[in-house]
């Protein structure tokens, strides 16, 4: 039921482009859904893609513009007209085309809006321009559907359907004073099996209505979403005025980058990097967490040679150094993980730090009896039982210090506002290693007496 | 225009449930949204918890109850009888209640089910508890509202809201022909904008259906519903018939959880797990990671070991120890976690092996001859320029290496359908720091004629 894209219909639709087969893109293409469109474009040349979208229907071109791959999507932009930009914006969502003027340059902006023919539509793009696209503002579309409080239902349904012609997805409608201010939702269903002379101040909703304001933060405006089970949130100004509306779709992807953001800070990635981006910008995203990690093991290597009469005298003392370090990172990194997941989650308002800290210290506890008992028999099989002795403790200690800086860390980024999952990356790695080495070596020498 | 909850609020509810003030409670407590109701009993004791709870009307203990965190519903639902547990789910959606079901055991599902009064009610959720709970099956409810394609809209209105009653939220109307096949849909807005003597069959939009079999894996679900910007998915059966629908919101969830545990696997953490599991638990989850990182790290230790003469005769190759394991580590690291998020996007059908490897390997070579420019000064300056060279060539190799490894290794696990986050765990750390020291170790012995 669903199309699957194959490099076999790929290839047979690029000799069709060339050969400038009408019928059969018609019968082939243009009647698949503009996803599986959209997808296919993102496979094609600049050149074949135009040839196609110029064959689709006004309407459909607008949905495949924004499913376009980021990077296609820019290219493709880049090679129209501003004249052309313009007629593609007039069938856009407003916050969809605030998106997609948002990239332009001010001037290419003021150009393309002048040649927008729908004033009204314009008018709400620029007004959209100015949020921030981190904000609830950012995120929100002036297409949604209200109703006062003082109408009857049968002069709500003339209104919405004037109303609704702009307005693709119908969730909720939702309800305002005469001042324009918020004042509850009704939903279609209701409104549907309402008689026609019911005013909508008897159908309505009015307790417990959820907004957003324009200038929350997305991340924000996804957990009020996912925590009250919305569809679509209904955004207002400061004085409570609604200015549009946020719909889960849009919040989903918001959700998925924040996921995507805190997957590679934690792989010690410095910014939201695709695989399909430049080997130069996707080496500028790398390399400072690997400057970081170096001159980290430039410090542990300081804190070796400081120890170097240890390692002169009993060489084995070398053998367990990447062990030390590897556990005290992978323990680390793990205390971080919980920190940041439960941070993220938001419900840790009441969980005091005394309270993680000792609850992380235990697991530590547990799991480095576990396994300094298992390394006290590698270090003997290897050496002798002192060299037991010394790995055995050691890991031990490392094993509790890292459970602890790894909870800790994220816990004092997060208290600075900084984002905590730069906890899990090489930063807590990178400490524990230096942290490890010290506590390694200074037991070392003590129990060989050196 | 939002609750916040506050220690202080918690307090004085505490206070006010000993008094059995009701009157503060209903004021204060009862007409909150049924998610911050949930926020609030997850904090309270169970009998604190259970006081609040029946105090509420019926329909919002429903939400609450699906609101609850997971161990506080658990503990909650397990103080119950199966006569009220039997209450509670018919006033859930069946989805909701074959969750809540599925976590007892069969002899108290059948005592629960023998309480419900609803017959057809209970059939949904035994039909429901059949489907595995990841698949699509397991995430779609039985709550959904269709319309056959030979009625008029007017018959529609009627047969809708006999059949809205059970339905919350209506997004589409699903409609079936004679046999209860899936042909199409109707969006509410274009029934509600119809002429009543219309044909459903004159209406609805059969092009492009996109819906989702009762087998299809949660995961796939969630693709499916973001690529084509889907509010609600129909669940069909192998003979195309559509026994249920999935929510957007049920959905957000899957991804979430996807995107946690993605997250804790690239942590070395082994199951899903919160902070607020016990200490066991949390143990259990761990500690296998942390087994293989130090078998790791004695296989390390044994390729150090086979160079001990190396080791004796210069003691400054040790210094360099950890820089090389660390550095092996993150490069790795970093090249796995592009790899797992090109493959979660799924759009990687038409990536060759061969383009992405050409690619990381590029990155490779220019973060390797800055680190390793680099690192030459540093090395030279702990001894001498033989040092130096060691490092250096000894990092840039490794940091090639590594990139590698860390492309392969997630691409051949995706390939075995293993789970590739996988990868971005201890187990590509552990693999470069076993290499990362043999071709330090090895250079070294060449670069000192040992």
């Amino acid at each position: 039921m669903r199309f699957e894209l194959s490099k076999d219909f790929l290839e047979l639709l690029r000799s069709k482009i060339e050969e400038q087969d009408l019928l059969w893109i018609n019968e082939n293409l243009l009647g698949l859904h503009f996803a599986d469109i959209a997808e296919i474009l993102d496979k094609l040349s600049n050149d074949e893609a135009k040839y196609i979208y110029f064959q689709l229907e006004e309407e459909v071109q607008a949905d495949v513009l924004m499913e376009l791959e980021e990077e296609v999507r820019d290219r493709f932009l880049a090679s129209l007209s501003s004249k052309e930009i313009a007629d593609q914006l007039e069938n856009l969502d407003s916050d969809d085309a605030a998106d997609i003027l948002g990239d332009l340059s001010d001037e290419k902006i003021q150009e393309v809006i002048s040649h927008m023919e729908d004033d009204e539509a314009a008018e709400d793009i620029v007004d959209l321009l100015n949020y921030d696209e981190d904000t609830a503002g950012g995120l929100m579309q002036k297409e949604f559907i209200q109703a006062k409080l003082d109408w009857p239902v049968d002069r709500c349904l003339v209104e919405l359907r004037r109303q609704a012609e702009d307005v693709e997805k119908v969730y909720t409608i939702y309800v305002v004073d005469d001042l324009n201010k918020l004042v509850g939702v009704l939903s279609l269903k209701r409104l549907l099996f309402a008689s026609p002379k019911t005013k909508i101040i008897d159908l309505y909703q009015g307790k417990n209505i959820i907004s957003v304001k324009t200038s929350d933060d997305s991340e924000d405006v996804a957990k009020v979403m996912e925590k009250y089970d919305l569809v679509s949130v209904p955004v207002v100004d400061l004085q409570n005025k609604l200015v549009g509306r946020i719909t889960l779709d849009d919040v989903v992807d918001v959700i998925k980058e924040e996921a995507d953001k805190d997957f590679q800070l934690a792989s010690g990635i410095s910014e939201r990097i695709e695989s399909t981006f430049s080997v130069w910008r996707i080496t500028r995203a790398r390399i400072p967490w690997l400057i970081i990690a170096m001159l980290g093991g430039t410090l542990g290597a300081q804190v070796i040679a400081n120890f170097e009469v240890g390692i002169t005298q009993i060489p084995a003392l070398a053998f367990f150094i990447p062990l030390i370090t590897a556990m005290g990172g992978n323990v680390g990194v793990q205390s971080s993980a919980i920190v940041v997941q439960s941070l993220a989650k938001g419900n840790d308002q009441f969980g005091s730090i005394m309270q993680k800290l000792s609850k992380e210290a235990l697991v530590a506890l547990v799991n480095g009896l576990i396994l300094s008992s298992i390394i006290f028999g590698i270090a003997y099989y290897f050496e002798n039982s002192t060299l037991g002795l010394v790995v055995s403790i050691s890991l031990f200690t490392v094993i509790v210090f890292a459970a602890i800086f790894g909870t800790l860390i994220p816990l004092v980024l997060n208290h600075y506002k900084i984002d905590p999952a730069l906890a899990t990356g090489p930063f807590v790695t990178t400490l524990n290693d230096i942290v490890g080495l010290f506590i390694y070596f200074t037991i070392g020498m003590l129990l060989y007496q050196i």
